[in-house]
């Protein structure tokens, strides 16, 4: 009755702490072998019980702003704390690389090597919504595993921000201060998304410029409604590298979360979130079903053929492929 | 027979060059009413004779790098050589905030107030996927109207630079050289899908360290596969500001097309394109009718409050939704 490997045995271990099985889990979720994803959602259905108990963060910014530094800081100093925390991350290039630089343990040495801490790279799949769906599968894991800090990791800019955006509690933006720059970057939906801005490598000859930026950004986001009445969004100093502002930004994000919890936003916004974690899996498995649907007629060969030769339109071949003959409607 | 607004003639007046037809047409391309799909397709399948005569290329980069203004001066001096210059953008933000700052005339005067030239912000829609698939269908009229040159600008990182890339002849990245960040912000991805690295803002005292990421950036594109054994992707210095290094750029772009063009890659290169604009419209279409077919049964409403009300699993409730029975498998 209770293999090693059966849902109901590995859920128990993963909920005892069993490091192990909480890695194989993941690893299981990530799969996209039928057999797996049974015994995935068999795991996932026995565990949501034991999810929902953490602080989730996203962190975000772009290329090159010290992401990982900071993580790694920041993650060393609440195990310290005595936190238990852990780092996921959604890549948006993982759709086509299949390898992620985000998540990566070689530039989070410190917070690698601490027992308290679990760190995983970012997840691949077809799409960015599947990408999407397995890190919140992943932080359900964490969380039953008794994690009770989750940091997800994304990189600045677009879609994958939303997306982390709404699988979160609270979302740092991370920016950097240069030039004149500081707004020219900006794109209008990130400060949208922002509940609290950080402007990071605060430290050394940087720091006035910092300060600038702060000033700045504190302006914008006097207009932000991302959080209702419950918070005002708000900008400040970091360094990833010195550890300077680092208690105060988390000081910042346990006030957001206490902020949002009193008015009723969070349960609002985990709500929001649980459909949306719906919708990211019909829409996959809509795609995946109809793909493998129109691959075995044979079908989908003969429209891609006239396709490649110039012989139809994509318009006319997508037609084809849903209605059966070009010039149907639906 | 030939009423103003018909398909036949407005695609008439696009291939005669009248701007005013060219945008409404983008418009109507954009729009989500039925009836405006309707005639969209017919206006698209009357112009695809009438596509595919320009150079397309697509120009990414983080956000702050400077894309609008070497956009601005290299456009500029393409229409004083004769050419004709579309600037469409692919903005992976507007599918949320409904704005999007990249194609934004107020960002390229010079080029705005030309008459050889049209530009574009991106457009909107549900997905990026749609995005894309607008994007395609606007570079498709640009052509039919005369356009020799279609220049797409999308924001560096991730899935909206593999869209684009998927969408035109050369793809060039602009980076930044600064401090010793050259290779940190650097995500696989990217280098894998350049064909040319401009190491933007080398002027004045930038002008060594540019020099030094262009040698960086050197030995890890040699590797890059992209065009197969035809092209070794480049790099090389540029000012959007000085216009020093932008004839030195097209001259880059077009012996790249040349190159690609003997190998047989560009043929190859469009035949896939195809195929995954296909794709994209088939996505856009399941998912959108699915939405509907659920909506207007009153299955969404019911299934949506159990996951709000923490009553079912999202999963559980996606199973629901997609084969009509919770426990139900596909």
């Amino acid at each position: 009755m209770s293999e090693p490997g059966d849902s109901a045995s590995v859920a128990e271990r993963i909920i005892a702490g069993d490091r192990n099985a909480l890695s194989q889990a993941i690893t299981l979720i990530e799969s996209t072998r039928d057999v797996d994803q049974q015994r995935a959602e068999e795991l996932l259905e026995a565990l949501a019980p034991h999810a929902g108990g953490s602080q989730r963060v996203g962190i975000s910014g772009v290329p090159g702003v010290g992401k990982s530094t900071l993580i790694d800081y920041l993650g060393s100093w609440l195990v310290e704390q005595g936190h238990r925390v852990a780092v996921l991350a959604v890549d948006p290039s993982s759709t086509v690389s299949g390898g992620s630089i985000l998540g990566d343990k070689t530039h989070m040495t410190r917070l690698a090597s601490l027992d308290g801490a679990y760190i995983r790279p970012s997840p691949s799949a077809q799409t960015l919504g599947g990408v999407g769906t397995r890190t919140r599968e992943g932080m359900l894991l964490c969380e039953a595993a008794g994690y009770d800090i989750v940091l997800i990791e994304t990189v600045g800019v677009g879609q994958s921000e939303t997306l982390v955006a709404e699988m979160v509690d609270t979302f740092v933006v991370l920016m950097l201060a240069g030039g004149g720059d500081e707004l020219q970057g900006i794109k209008k939906g990130i400060l949208e998304l922002a509940d609290i801005v950080a402007v990071n490598k605060a430290d050394g000859d940087n720091v006035p410029r910092a300060r600038e930026a702060v000033t700045e950004y504190s302006g914008a986001l006097r207009y932000s409604r991302r959080s209702g009445d419950a918070w005002t969004p708000k900008a400040m100093l970091s360094s990833g590298r010195t550890g300077d502002g680092l208690p105060e930004l988390w000081a910042a994000i346990e006030e957001h979360r206490e902020a949002i919890a009193a008015s009723g936003e969070l349960d609002r916004r985990r709500q929001r979130q649980r459909v949306s974690w719906m919708w990211g899996l019909v829409e996959e498995t809509l795609l995946r079903d109809f793909r493998r649907a129109v691959a075995t007629t044979g079908m989908l060969a003969s429209v891609e053929q006239k396709v490649i030769a110039g012989e139809c339109t994509p318009r006319t071949a997508a037609r084809e492929l849903l209605f059966g003959e070009p010039g149907e409607g639906d």
